[in-house]
């Protein structure tokens, strides 16, 4: 019983809503193997830490001791939106979708077990279902209830179409939680109705319903924006080492703690232990976020990478080290916000003045007071906000 | 040109509506065999002249050169309605929609020209239609525009549920359509929803769009209600002769010549004359009905029984010769009404004494004058209304 109570507490981490969680317990009691699905749309291969946070929660039950579905949704992605309004459901061919599966899978591993891990493809059931099958799907709501999800609500509402087979979806989904005999489905909290379609379809067929598990969306680096590709705010798992690092460290402390939630894999005491240390001043939060961005790193690129990155952070900033290479520039004599932007370490003349006002340049680790300073003849390292670096001979 | 009007008159007698009709025109003109297509749910298989109305237009189709095709909707029939709410909708065998179609087809070949009538099957199609195809003509409409249909607009401001399948009945009725390359469609007004669609998907398909032609439905016998079974106002095709004659005959003169439009098989012109010397006194509407009785009888059960049955009724009711057999009763001296009643000639006195007001009572053929009438001892032919008889005695 302690057990599943410490289960139940690592599972909660993070979590945005359980539903429900006694039933969710009584699984977990069961002492059975449970089935935790997660659908993929295989259009997009390309993931960021936004999208690991369902990952690592996945994992989280694999380390349980519970088997993962990764369910591909390639029957739909194969017919796509025949309408062609929605642009996030293209069609693929299979091609393409085998592909983004592939690459999917490849990103996957980095944070499941595989050896825990099911793939599965929703044409197996779907294709076979025909006309008449869907007929039936479609049998089992009704059309008040499809537009009480919040997005036909405010489509319908104003006026925007909603084509019918965008009611058909959420009933394949429900229906591919019947085919795999699914637990528990894990999702975004904006997928909430479909999650729930599976539970109502499951029980309709005589199941044992699964429980829905639904995870907060990832802020991105902004601290505003959910984290996605066209708001530029995310971190892909492709990043290279230093560039992923960097990202981490430039988070706010807060946005930090947000992070250690969703995508630490440390234990939830150990984190309650950091904070605990950093709120009492006996640690710098400096330190738990390089901590932070070593596990990351260490996560996509390995151990090695991410002890290095860790070092060469220490070595720049925190001792004050220069970048071993940087460009060397010759110019005329210039006033100092042309000089910056001569040498490539501002865009514009402006966004030097802006710089320099905001005391974020450095001529030989001094800062510059006033955009009126004067520039000895000779060789000096400038050093723009925190990164840019440059080496320039004035003549 | 003058072909294709006359064409175009005959086909329009008695239509609610045509859509559109210029294009019909042209249709007409192309000197094409046009496809008439006739949807049928192989639900209840008993026609009655209700029925016959929509049968009638495709003959004169068929009369033009046409081909009319009788499209069984044995695909849907077999899913019938998996929400178990539409009662006119159940969920039939492959046996059951066999037998259905096939004694539709016999009773729908006393009307229509068999050498041109097609019987197509929509499993045909829609077996191969699939999960895929169902998405894809799914798509082609939306939410908003199917809830205009009247019945779901009434079902759904008033909360009674559509089930989400229900939408995708009118898409695949569309889809039969596209699948015969028809040209025309069939259909009681209340079709106009269903019918337009097929237009709607043959323009999606690249394809000429089927004409619409809605027929009125028929009012029944009592000249309020429109004919069914369940309002009991009903001429079936297999009810007996005399049944079917009586009927004709006691239907209201207006109602007759609405019966002329929609169910005889005479000219317009013909009619039109009909009319003319019925409205001018030179014939009496008693023999444009008997007329129309021949006529109806003679297309269900035979030329022969039809003029039997004319001559039959002319021998009883206008030569004024009594019925071969009547009841015979005895019964003590009574009031009239009483009488009626007790002889089983009304139902109660009351109504015996309405049918005396209205000088519908006869003794020994004169007409009563007076619920006060006295009744000579002995043996008398009394006479209810046109076919009510009985010989009682009095003593």
């Amino acid at each position: 019983m302690t057990d599943v109570n410490a289960a139940l507490r690592e599972i909660s981490r993070g979590v945005s809503e359980i539903i429900p969680v006694e039933e969710l317990k009584a699984k977990l009691e069961s002492g059975r193997q449970l089935i935790v699905k997660l659908g993929m749309d295989p259009t997009a291969p390309d993931i960021h830490l936004g999208h690991t946070v369902i990952l690592n929660k996945l994992r989280t039950f694999q380390e349980l001791g519970h088997k993962v579905v990764l369910l591909i949704g390639d029957f739909t992605a194969a017919v796509g939106d025949p309408s062609g309004k929605n642009a996030t459901r293209p069609q693929l061919s299979r091609e393409q979708i085998m592909h983004n599966a592939e690459t999917y899978a490849q990103q996957a591993f980095k944070v499941l077990d595989r050896s825990k891990t099911e793939i599965r493809y929703n044409s197996e059931w779907l294709s076979k279902l025909g006309a008449e099958g869907t007929i039936r799907l479609a049998s089992k709501l009704t059309v008040a209830r499809m537009l009480e999800r919040d997005d036909f609500t405010k489509r319908y509402q104003s006026g925007q179409p909603i084509a019918i087979h965008e009611f058909l979806y959420p009933l394949f989904q429900g229906y591919d939680s019947v085919a795999l005999h699914a637990d528990i489905e894990l999702g975004g909290t904006d997928q909430k109705f479909n999650l729930l379609m599976g539970r109502e379809l499951q029980k309709d067929a005589g199941m044992e319903p699964q429980c829905v598990l639904m995870m907060p969306l990832l802020v991105g680096l902004d601290g505003v924006k959910k984290m996605s590709k066209s708001a530029g705010n995310y971190i892909g798992v492709h990043d290279e080492p230093q560039d992923m690092f960097g990202k981490i460290m430039s988070l706010s402390d807060e946005l930090m703690w947000n992070y250690y939630d969703l995508l630490s894999f440390r234990a939830v005491d150990e984190i309650e232990d950091l904070k605990r240390r950093c709120a009492s001043g006996e640690m710098n939060p400096r330190d738990a976020k390089l901590e932070l961005g070593r596990e990351i790193v260490a996560r996509y690129h390995g151990q090695e990478a991410g002890d290095a990155a860790v070092t060469a952070f220490l070595n720049q900033f925190a001792k004050g080290a220069l970048p071993e290479d940087m460009p060397e520039v010759t110019l005329e004599r210039l006033p100092l916000a042309n000089l910056l932007k001569e040498a490539g370490l501002c865009e514009t003349t402006s966004e030097a003045l802006r710089m320099i006002r905001q005391h974020a340049v450095r001529v030989d680790g001094e800062a510059v007071e006033s955009k009126e300073a004067q520039i000895a003849d000779g060789t000096h390292v400038f050093q723009v906000g925190k990164r840019r670096f440059a080496r320039i001979t004035v003549k």
